[in-house]
């Protein structure tokens, strides 16, 4: 992966602003208190947009973040993404500003931070030739009020990913501390046992992935059975497939999972190819 | 409790010089990825120094992040808390800045932050009449990894202190989703069965405080048996006292616990004196 093509935003915005530094009392800061959402731009445009939005408005009413107008952070967003052509945004919304302590204030006055980034490289190799993945030590926290929710409280994947720097490991496993399967750092699994989709509940652990939405919808729509069920390392042994899934990456195959090699011609290719489509298709 | 007189900051220190904003592709901001403490500040000085150091130093190796100079800590902290008198000293210690994505930077360049904020109000009269406690419905995040530190992810605590906005109530206690006490908000928690002391292990969730630690160690120095074991409802309701402890608070008796009143005599009063006494020191 190139590293500045990657990394470095191109165009920041904060309430509306340009401009690239936040108050330092700003609660994002202190308690990792505020929701993102990444978001793929094709054609200078976001995809899937929708689907974002409603996780975004669901968490921030589990939050109870004030939601800040939808109309402007949807222009606000087009314009950012307008100047990107193929890139990513990347949405922030922090409770923001806060005195000591972690009573939120009443009202909470949110702040939106928009950033885009060119493309991350090397994504259609992986789509076409699949991905090698690990197994992660660090559990992914349990907490039913926070799970499914793409909060900023992010330390489990962050620990989990410094577990490794090979460059040819794309993604690593995380179970939580039961030894249930949650996914991976930064993306959905699905299992494909060679007739039905298996994927773990998001409801103690994990983030509802867009493309985890997507995926479901499509699969019904093929008629391909899905069990949202509890997955332990004994049904990975036993999966004959799999695959990741988020809404930057859309689908990848894995082609290998801690030194088991899996023969991609036996996933639900359809599926995949209609996942892919509809992942990268702006609104 | 004063609003303003409690919430807003002095005195803020970034990487030792006066600024009061964080460039915003800080990792703090997007993922929580550092540890603060939050230290009481007497006649100019940080109490408790080294157990704030000490915990800061295990959070860093315990999340791979680089510690800065600790001398460069210590005297940027007494100059900080210098010009507060007494008060509250916050120190931030972030992963820095980072593209976009999970994986640290390698190095990393750690930044400090600090805050000062005066002295909050009604201190004294919960130290001496005791306060007023309710059970909160968000659990507190398991996860083994990140347990014990204070680290920058709270939402937990954040929500569970969101539950309340009667003034009168001063501290909320949480528990685990398998039903473990793990401790207040903002505070760790004793059990007083008359003849021990009993806490919950922070191995699983929670925070390692400061003066639980020394609460622990003064109680074995006054020959108190302390039991650090798993705690639920039960053992609650069969407690004939409880304190909370925090750097800031020291030690609040519980005078009432959802309805239910405390005979604050009943509690071992030479022992809160001590940790009170011990937990205002100077270093």
């Amino acid at each position: 992966m190139g590293l500045l093509a990657d990394t470095e935003p191109i165009h920041i915005l904060i309430d509306g602003q340009l401009h690239d530094q936040l108050p330092v009392l700003d609660r994002a800061i202190h308690y990792g208190d505020g929701l993102f959402e990444t978001i793929r731009i094709v054609g200078g445009r976001p995809c899937q947009w929708q689907r974002h939005i409603d996780r975004l408005l669901l968490g921030a009413e589990r939050l109870g973040i004030p939601l800040p107008d939808i109309d402007l952070l949807a222009a606000e967003s087009a314009a950012v993404s307008g100047q990107q052509g193929t890139g990513v945004l990347k949405l922030i919304l922090s409770r923001g500003p806060g005195g000591r302590g972690y009573a939120p204030p009443i009202p909470a006055k949110t702040r939106r931070l928009m950033l885009s980034y060119p493309a991350p490289s090397g994504q259609e190799d992986n789509r076409r030739a699949g991905v090698s993945v690990r197994y992660c030590q660090t559990p992914a926290s349990i907490n039913p009020v926070l799970a499914g929710l793409k909060h900023l409280n992010r330390l489990d994947s962050v620990l989990a990913r410094a577990e490794w720097d090979d460059p040819k490991i794309a993604e690593g496993l995380m179970f939580d501390v039961t030894g249930a399967l949650v996914g991976g750092t930064m993306s959905n699994v699905f299992l494909w046992d060679g007739q039905r989709l298996l994927t773990p509940p998001v409801d103690r652990a994990g983030i509802a992935g867009t493309v985890r939405g997507l995926t479901l919808e499509l699969a019904t729509r093929l008629g391909i059975a899905c069990l949202v069920t509890r997955l332990d390392r004994e049904a990975l042994d036993q999966a004959c497939g799999l695959f990741l899934t988020n809404s930057l990456i859309g689908v990848w195959p894995v082609r290998e999972l801690a030194g088991r090699r899996f023969d991609l011609r036996r996933l639900p290719r359809e599926l995949i190819d209609r996942i892919e489509q509809a992942a990268s298709l702006p609104d």
